[in-house]
């Protein structure tokens, strides 16, 4: 028996990896979408997620996969439909929102499924592992990227609410919270604001864990040439580097692991889906949200030139 | 038998509030405080927590009411010192911070109580009995003073992490969170920066409950003349205003209770915190924290003029 799902938000990030990867895999059967303004063949298309519980009622679960600041109503209606929801990072607009999810989902017995798609990059749990029982001594983050290259006239990741340079920003600190052992809270941040737009463009976070050991980040949309999602950690007993957002394993400059791209991640995410609502239980961690929220909290603001998409 | 408790930081709220407090209540006893630069009458005076935790170690309890930056170290030291810890808000410097002390003190078996002192105003309970079970349909806060007045030469305020006008602010959403039956997000927000300083000195949030009521909040420090710090719910049987701070309490325009100020306040915060150590509970809600936070992370900025403390 397969699940039957309804996916909601038919952008880029569904044809390239969603659909693909639901259409692959056997526990699932792809039998809706909703979108405003795009259909997919094959399913039953919808112009919203109101009119697909209506007119396909036998969806078990619901892939929501629109811009973040559409994800609370409809995880909510969703849940409060019986579904089971696996959500895009970043979850919600604001934190406080997912704490309400979760606590939906605890209610209806649903699960919630709310996802960090670079924690399922190749190399990840080879990394967690290898940290496990390792002293760290130093950390440091550089996720650099083009943004007129990866998101090409999207605006509204550069409007009040759309995060900036965090939106991918946030993968790097979902990968980090995964593999580390110790917590790390939010010590200073400097965040670069284009005077045209309302969410940063570039950022420097400095990480601290329990421990007091410090954890460098720096984001930045405005990489040209070479692209860099790297973090590197320094233990007492070896180094270890996470490279390409999480595929490519190094210690002490050593490839170990190297995967093609990030082709296996959003495969590996459904499984996990469909393993948690076979035993309905969710998965809900956001703290590499709490984090940027963090950063913006007490971030000093910089004004740098202005932005175009 | 009497608790012990240290003071940490002796400024204003301390002088003020903290002190008189204490040495009202016999089930407390002031035995030390720790200041850099003050001292108090009667007690062992150290420089700094780790002095005080060594030259006081009959110490049951640490207050805290050093500015919020300070917080988080402190209040983790008390708890591995197994020592019971009162907070002054706002709890930390960031969102994940207060989550880290909460665990601690689950982990130390010790009372961790991360005050919220207006809702100890004196007609607070009896706003939250008398919405129980009322339907809302509109919500409004007005808080505004004159900083000048109230924090003269509080550069700190001014500075990143200092919150600007939520530090006061945040005691209206501590209220509204405590009154209101159904959880609020923020929908969207305005903040209005001196071009000079890091934290806001104005701002509007739009709030919205469960069921989609708007709250709108308006906070400014730049209130010359009346002040205001009021909450009023409008509910489908009455309207409901608490102002104050929460310390006088009408319906429908119609005083019910008016307390003189806020002197009743920090009495029975301790109250409160002896009999959470009594029973080894603690008391974290970081709901009000949280919503700042997530104002700062979706709001629009506006740059406005320069702010000299």
């Amino acid at each position: 028996m397969s699940l039957k799902v309804g996916l909601l938000g038919v952008g880029k990030i569904a044809r390239d990896q969603h659909i693909p990867a639901l259409r692959a895999n056997r526990k699932f059967e792809l039998v809706a979408c909703a979108s405003r303004n795009a259909t997919v063949d094959g399913v039953a298309n919808y112009p919203d997620l109101v009119a697909m519980l209506a007119g396909s009622p036998q969806v078990d679960c619901i892939s929501i996969c629109t811009p973040p600041t559409a994800h609370f109503d409809a995880a909510m209606l969703a849940l409060k439909s019986g579904k089971h929801v696996m959500l895009e990072k970043p979850p919600t607009s604001t934190t406080r929102q997912i704490s309400l999810l979760a606590d939906e989902a605890v209610r209806r017995k649903r699960t919630l499924f709310q996802t960090w798609h670079s924690r399922f990059a190749a190399s990840v749990d080879a990394a967690r592992d290898w940290l496990s029982g390792r002293k760290l001594v130093a950390g440091r983050i550089v996720w650099k990227e083009d943004v007129h290259h990866w998101h090409p006239g999207q605006q509204w990741i550069f409007d009040a609410g759309g995060f900036g340079v965090f939106d991918p920003g946030i993968n790097a600190l979902s990968v980090l919270t995964e593999v580390l052992t110790h917590d790390v809270c939010v010590q200073g941040a400097l965040l670069e604001f284009p005077e045209n737009q309302q969410a940063p463009i570039a950022a420097r976070v400095d990480l601290r864990t329990a421990d007091g050991i410090a954890i460098e980040a720096e984001f930045d949309f405005r990489q040209k040439g070479e692209q860099s999602w790297d973090i590197e950690l320094a233990t007492t007993t070896g180094t270890l580097g996470l490279s390409n957002g999480g595929a490519t394993l190094a210690i002490d400059g050593r490839t170990l692991a190297s995967d093609a791209g990030l082709a296996g991640e959003y495969p590996r995410l459904y499984e996990k889906f469909a393993a948690l609502c076979a035993t309905g239980k969710s998965e809900v961690d956001w703290r590499p949200f709490q984090l940027v929220a963090d950063a913006f909290l007490i971030g000093e603001r910089r004004i740098v030139a202005p932005h175009h998409v």
